[in-house]
Parts: structure tokens; sequence; C-alpha cells
């Protein structure tokens, strides 16, 4: 069994809840933790949204999210810098442990991979200031290398890896997460590596079919494809004690009853070896 | 410009040509080569579509494919290595470059990703004789991650690399498919480490969005996101001096007029530097 008090409900999961709402949801449920969107955050406000979470006795395991680095505009890439540094500040006001990064995919109207990966470690280089000045972490996630065109150029957890370890471990590291890094056989040593640097853990399910928007083919623990308990035991014996995310997007969960997804999530992760 | 001397059309590029109709129209474009597949050459019967594409003139580059061998249950596996058995005479028959192995996802019912990983070792050993014995290459194709549960657990081109090298260079390689590798920021170095190993090198891009049948989302060269330049250099630094073969599985390109698909093939592939 795991242990509930290190569970998290990423907001997303409930998509249609607003803060408060998902607030009041994790206390019915005993969820301890939540994770933030700075959309749902920004429509609360700020100072409201963390008033709230605070209220309800919840830690903020994430902030989600900063990125998008992949512009070679000066003025997007300004824009985007900028954006990022109140994302930091944000994630500073909630106590989130961590903000997390969603890199960005190929630069618009070009093919070269490479440019977008220097782009995205210059840009953190510019961030890492502001974090520590102000006591964020920033996490960079791997996506599915199915998302790589559009959405997050660095597809591989040791890619993740490999750049927060150019960087200070107290301002960066590095998110997990099952869905994206399931099916890579170099899982288990990346996450090894990660010692020291894992920011954030995070769980959803691969499940099949892909539905038409790829982005929302995740499913409830358990209803898929992975193995959770090798990744689970490889991120434990990296050292990471901190909160454990359900991030689920999935149409078909965001129209169910929010008691019964909450219900669910809290099931599913229970009974996960522990 | 690419050689065009080098160029093989791949038949599920015109998914809906039998053999004889296939290399027509390879005929007609000028296109020395063709990757074979084995259900239209069973439609045309073996020996006939060996003397068809003989008569035609042209190189068979490949046959697609044996493979799927991640069945725990002894008789489904039995009848996986008699299939793939099969699959090697057919190969000899056409004077196949190579048998291309598409290795299969997880066993089914099953979440072990090692499991299925070990199976396709195993069953890869158990096939070298026969593939030796008829003078057949066999090649490992790693699949694009989004097809690791249900099509192939390899998933990245150095997982292929690893399975090769603990077999005889004649009789185990490794496809380069440009559509399963370019977002692999190692995928330079794993075709470095695939020198002598290459046994084909395919060409399609990656579009967006994802078709709802994920299978079908590649493109014609130069409609996607791939830079080509990179990965056909690294493929010929590492010694590759056979066909290049384009294959693509998209409906619209299906139900295109096939004389316009050969031509478009025929140009993308030979603006490419070459």
């Amino acid at each position: 069994m795991s242990d509930v008090r290190r569970l998290s409900l990423n907001q997303a999961t409930v998509q249609h809840l607003d803060v408060a709402q998902a607030a009041d949801l994790c206390v019915r449920h005993a969820i301890p933790a939540i994770g933030l969107w700075r959309g749902p955050v920004a429509d609360a406000g700020l100072s409201s949204a963390a008033a709230t979470v605070r209220a309800a006795g919840l830690h903020v395991s994430s902030l989600c999210r900063g990125g998008f680095f992949t512009h070679a505009d000066p003025a997007a890439r300004a824009a985007a810098l900028a954006d990022n540094r109140a994302a930091i500040r944000e994630a500073a006001q909630l106590q989130a442990d961590t903000l997390v990064l969603v890199s960005g995919g190929l630069v618009p109207g070009s093919r070269d991979i490479g440019l977008a990966r220097r782009l995205i470690a210059d840009a953190i280089a510019e961030l890492v200031p502001a974090a520590q000045e102000l006591g964020v972490r920033l996490a960079v996630e791997a996506l599915h290398p199915v998302f790589c065109a559009d959405r997050c150029v660095i597809s591989r957890l040791g890619e993740a890896v490999d750049l927060a370890l150019q960087f200070p471990a107290d301002a960066v590291g590095v998110v997990v997460d099952t869905y994206h890094v399931w099916w890579d056989a170099q899982a288990g040593a990346d996450i090894a590596r990660a010692a020291g640097r894992i920011a954030s853990y995070q769980l959803s399910d691969w499940i099949l079919p892909l539905p038409a928007q790829t982005l929302l083919g995740r499913g409830h623990i358990g209803d898929g494809h992975i193995d959770f308990a090798p990744i689970s035991a490889a991120v434990a014996a990296a050292g990471y004690a901190g909160y454990i995310e359900v991030e689920i997007f999935n149409q078909e969960i965001w129209d169910a009853p929010p008691d019964d997804t909450a219900a669910t999530v809290q099931q599913r992760y229970a009974a996960l070896p522990g």
C-alpha cells in the first residue's frame, strides 16, 4: 500500500474545478496536497488562491507550468522569459515545491531540433538567478516523444537530467512522470542519475487507443499499460520522499463527477505497492 | 541532390496496388527498387511475385515484415516463430536485402516490458540459424515510443543496435527509419554505433496533428517536421550504401492516384541533400 499522506491531486485531473473547488475536493477526500495550474490561479487571483489552499491546510506540490522557451524571434523569447519570471514569483507566493517546465517544441518554422534544445538550456540559465533569489526550484519535464515536435523537444528523462545537472541542484531538478517515461529502457538508470534532482513525481497511465487529441490519452492508474512499481521503486531509491501527484488529462474523466474522480485517484494510488 | 539510383518505393506507400501494379509503377517512374509486404506477395503467390519484380528489373530492398515475438503462451510463441521462419524463406526467394522485424508490444495481459524485451532477444536468437542458412539478413526496427505498448517495445534505435550486436553482423542488422528516430537526441550516436549493421534506411515525415489512427500519421518528405539531412549524413557516415526506401502510411496518400504519389516520392527524395 502506498502512503496516502504523500498523495497530491494535480488540478488538471479535475479540469473544470476552480482553485477553491479543487481545494475543497482534496479536503473532502483527505488528499493532503494539490498541484496547481497558473490559469485557474490567475482566475482566482494569486493572493486569494494562496490563501485558499493555505486555509484548506493543503501543501502545494507543484505549479504548472513555465517553459515554452523555443523562440528564435527576440521579442517572443523576451516575452517567454518574462512569463517564466512571473511564474517563478507565483510559485514562490504559493509556496509550491517546484515550478514545472514544459520546454517547448521545435522553433516555429524550423526543423532544427538542436537549436530548440540550445534555446532551452540558455533560457533556463537565464532563469536560475531569479529562481534562486525566490527559493523556487525549477523542474524540467521530459515529455513523451509523441509531443516532441509541438510541445517539448526534451523527450527523455535522460535529457532532462543532463540539462538539470548543468545548474545547482536547489535551482533545477526534473519531473519524473510515468506517462512520459514508462516506455524508456533507460528510465531506471536515468532515475538513478537523477538522485537529488527529482523535484516532482507524477502518475498517470498510458491507455489505448490514443484519442483524437493526443494530449488527452491518459488514464487512471491501472487502466492502462504502465507497470508503476519498478518506476516508483527507482524514484524512492533515488531518494525522492516528496509528494506524488496524480495528473490525468482525459475528457471522460473531466466529464465525470469530481468526487468520483478523487475517490478513484485515492483508491488506485493507495493500492499501489508502497 | 540525392542519388535516385538508390531510391526504393515501399509498397505500403501505395497500399491499394498489388505486386504487379506496384512494380509497374516503379518502372514507370524509374524507381529502381521496391520494398515488398508479405500480404500482397502471398496474394500474388510467392513465385509469381518474385518473377514479376525480377522481370521488371527491380531490386527488392526489403520484405516487411517478421516479428511480433512477444507471446508468453507457448503455442502462440511457436506460431510466431514458424511464421518468421516462413518469412525468412520468402525473403530468400525474393532476394530481398533484408527482412524487417517489428518485434511486438507488451505481452498480452502483461505490463512487464522487460519480459517482452527478453522474449524478443530469445526469438531472434532462435531465428538466426535459419536466416544464416538462407543468407537472409534480419533487420530489427525500433518503432517510435508511441507504439511501445501495442506494436514494438524496442522504442529507440539504441535498443535495436544493442539487440543486433548480440548476433553476427551478416545475420542481424537494424532499420533506421526517420519517422521513428528523428526525435531522439542520441540518434546520431546510435547510428554511428550501428556502423556495419544498418540493413535498411527508410524515410517518411512526422506530420501533425496525429490522425485518429496513430499508425497513419506519416507524410511525404518535406510535409512535416523532420530534418532529414543530418540523419542521412549520419547513415552515410556509418557506411550504409544501400537502397533508401520511402515508406508512408497515410490515408490521404493511399487515396491519391498512385502515379501522383510516385512522382512526389521521386521529387521529394531527389531534392534532399545527397
